[in-house]
C-alpha cells in the first residue's frame, strides 16, 4: 500500500473520531460541570491515544467504527490526567489556551475532572461484554500507573540529581503506558493472541518514552514555531528532562547548573544559553537523538513482529512517521 | 428472630468488613500515592455504605463473604469524594482528625483521590464476570449523580434562598442515590427480580435523605457529645441545611437571617441562638422530623416489599434502627 493511501485512510479514521468526540452528550446539566470537559475536548490536540487504539484495532478488522467509543475513553481519560495536571503544576496556559482552573477555578476543575474520569469507564463498557473484564483490568491497571508517575514526578522535582533509569521509569509511567494501553485496546478488542497484545503494549511503551525524549529535545533544540512554545521553557522551569538529568551527571557542570536553578532573579535567556551551551558541549543533542532512534526502532521491532497483513502495518508505521516529523 | 441475633449478625458482617479493608494492600510505593489511601480507611466511621450492600445481600443469600470486596469499593468511593469535597470545602478536619490536604497537601490530595478511584473500579471487578456490566452501568450512572450533587451544593451556597425540592433533590444526589446504590449492588449479585432491585434501590434513596435531614436536625438539637461536632457548625457556615431554607421562606425572618448571614464579625453563640430562636417560632424541629418520619416510612415500605424471608429482614430494619439512634 502506497504511503499516500496510508495517509487517507489516516486521515479517514481521524475524522471518525472527532464525528464520535462532537456526539458525545455533554452539554447538560450542571453546566459548570460538564462545560469544561467539553472545553478541554474542543481544544483539539492530535487525538494520538484514540488513533492509535483504532490503528491497532484495523490490523485485524476492517470495522473500525466499532472501537471509536472505547477508544475516545483514553483521550477523556488523558484529558482527566490533563485537568488535574494543570492544577498542580499550576499551569496557567493548555494548548495555547487557558487551563480549566484559571477559566473557571480550581473546585471546578478538581470535580469536572473527577467527572470526567467516571464518564471515561462510561465509554469503556462500550464493546462486547464478554471484553470487559479483560479491558478494565488492564486500563485499571494502566490508569493507577499513571498516578504514580505523576505522583513520581512531583517527588522528583524536589530532588537535586535523579539517574536516567528513575526518569525512565517515571515517563513510561506518567506518559508511555497510556501509549502501550491504547494500542493493546485494539488487540484486546480483536480477540488477537497474547503474544500481539503484549507486542502493541511494549510498542505503545516504546513509543511513548520516544516521544518525551523527542519533546525533551525539542524544547530546546526544536523549530518553536512549529513546536508552538518558547524555546528553553523547560529550563526555566528547572523541569527535570532527559537533557538536565544527563546534564548534572557530569561533576564538571553540575555546580553551575545548581547555581543557577536556585536562582530565582535572572534574565531567562541567560539562563537558557548558559544551560544550552553545558548541553552543546556535552554532544547531548545527540546523545538524546541516539537514544530516540533506538526507542523508535524498538517500536518499529515490534510493529514487525505483529502477526498482522503487511500493508495495514504500513499504516501504522505511516502515522508514527507523522507524529516524528510534527515539529523538527 | 430476636433484634439481639439481629445484632450478633449485624457485629458479625462489620467485622468482616473491616477484615476486608485491613486486607487492601495499600502500602505500596510511591508512599506518597497511597499512604493517604489507607489514612483515610483507617479513620473509621461505621462503614455505613459496605454494611448495607452485604446486608442486601443475605437477604438472598448465606455467603456474605462474596460481595466483601466490591462493597468495600463503596466505602472507598466515599472516601474518594470526602478527600476531594473536603479540598473543595477548605476543611480542616473530618472525623475529627486532619484532613488529607491538610496532613499532606492539596497536589497529594487531588492525586490520592484520584488513585482511589481507580481502585474503586478494581474492586468492583471481584464479583462473577457476568455481572460486571450491570453493576458498572449502575454504579457510572450513581458517581456521575454524586459529582452533579456536589457541583449543584457548590452553586447553591453562592444562592439566598432555596427551594425545598431544589434541597432535596441536591442531597437525593450528593449522598442519596451512593446509599441506593449500595442496596442495589445487593440485589445485582443476587440476581434477584428487577422489582427486588428497583425496591432496594428505592429504599436506599429514602433513607439517604432521611439521614441527610436528621443530620441538619443534629446539628442545632443534638446531644453534641453523642454527634461529636459542635451544635450549630452549620450555622455559623451558612450552609443550607433543611431548617434554614424552610427558616427562609419566611418573609417575616428573612431579612435577619440574610442580615446575619452576610455579618463577618459576630460572636457565634449569638448568631446560633438567633437562628434557633427562629426555627423555634416555625416549629421547624417538628416540622423536619415529621418529614423524617416520612422518608424511614417509606424506606421500610420498600423494605416490607422486597421478597425475602422475614427473618433476613429483621436484620437490615435492626441497622437501620442501630443508625437512627446513634445519635439523639
Amino acid at each position: 500500500m502506497a504511503p499516500s493511501i496510508s495517509s487517507d485512510q489516516i486521515k479517514k479514521i481521524q475524522s471518525q473520531i472527532e464525528e464520535e468526540i462532537t456526539s458525545l452528550q455533554l452539554n447538560k446539566s450542571p453546566v459548570e460541570l460538564y462545560a469544561p470537559i467539553q472545553y478541554m475536548l474542543s481544544l483539539g490536540g492530535k487525538r494520538v491515544r484514540p488513533m492509535l487504539a483504532a490503528l491497532s484495532y484495523q490490523l485485524f478488522n476492517n470495522d473500525i467504527q466499532k472501537i471509536i467509543k472505547p477508544a475516545i475513553a483514553i483521550e477523556l481519560f488523558h484529558n482527566f490526567t490533563l485537568i488535574h495536571d494543570d492544577i498542580m503544576d499550576d499551569a496557567p496556559l493548555r494548548r495555547g489556551q487557558a487551563t480549566v482552573h484559571e477559566k473557571w477555578n480550581k473546585n471546578t476543575a478538581i470535580l469536572s475532572g473527577d467527572a470526567s474520569l467516571i464518564k471515561v469507564y462510561e465509554l469503556l463498557l462500550h464493546t462486547d461484554e464478554k471484553y470487559t473484564n479483560p479491558l478494565l483490568e488492564r486500563f485499571n491497571t494502566c490508569a493507577i500507573e499513571v498516578c504514580e508517575g505523576q505522583q513520581l514526578d512531583m517527588n522528583y522535582e524536589k530532588e537535586t540529581t535523579l539517574s536516567e533509569d528513575a526518569y525512565i521509569n517515571m515517563i513510561q509511567l506518567k506518559t508511555a503506558v497510556l501509549l502501550g494501553f491504547a494500542l493493546e485496546m485494539g488487540g484486546i478488542l480483536s480477540n488477537t493472541t497474547e503474544k500481539n497484545k503484549m507486542l502493541l503494549q511494549k510498542m505503545g511503551i516504546f513509543m511513548g518514552i520516544g516521544f518525551q525524549l523527542m519533546d525533551d529535545v525539542l524544547d530546546v533544540y526544536g523549530d518553536h514555531n512549529k513546536v508552538g512554545k518558547q524555546v528553553g521553557g523547560d529550563i526555566i522551569n528547572n523541569k527535570k528532562t532527559f537533557l538536565l538529568i544527563k546534564a548534572l551527571e557530569e561533576k564538571k557542570y553540575q555546580p553551575t547548573l545548581i547555581d543557577w536553578m536556585n536562582q530565582s532573579q535572572y534574565k531567562p535567556e541567560e539562563k537558557i544559553k548558559v544551560f544550552i551551551d553545558i548541553y552543546n558541549k556535552l554532544n547531548l543533542k545527540e546523545v538524546a537523538e541516539k537514544k530516540i532512534h533506538d526507542y523508535f526502532s524498538k517500536t518499529l521491532d515490534c510493529l514487525n513482529q505483529i502477526e498482522a497483513p503487511l500493508e495495514r502495518k504500513h499504516i501504522v508505521q505511516e502515522f508514527i512517521h507523522q507524529l516524528k516529523n510534527r515539529s523538527y
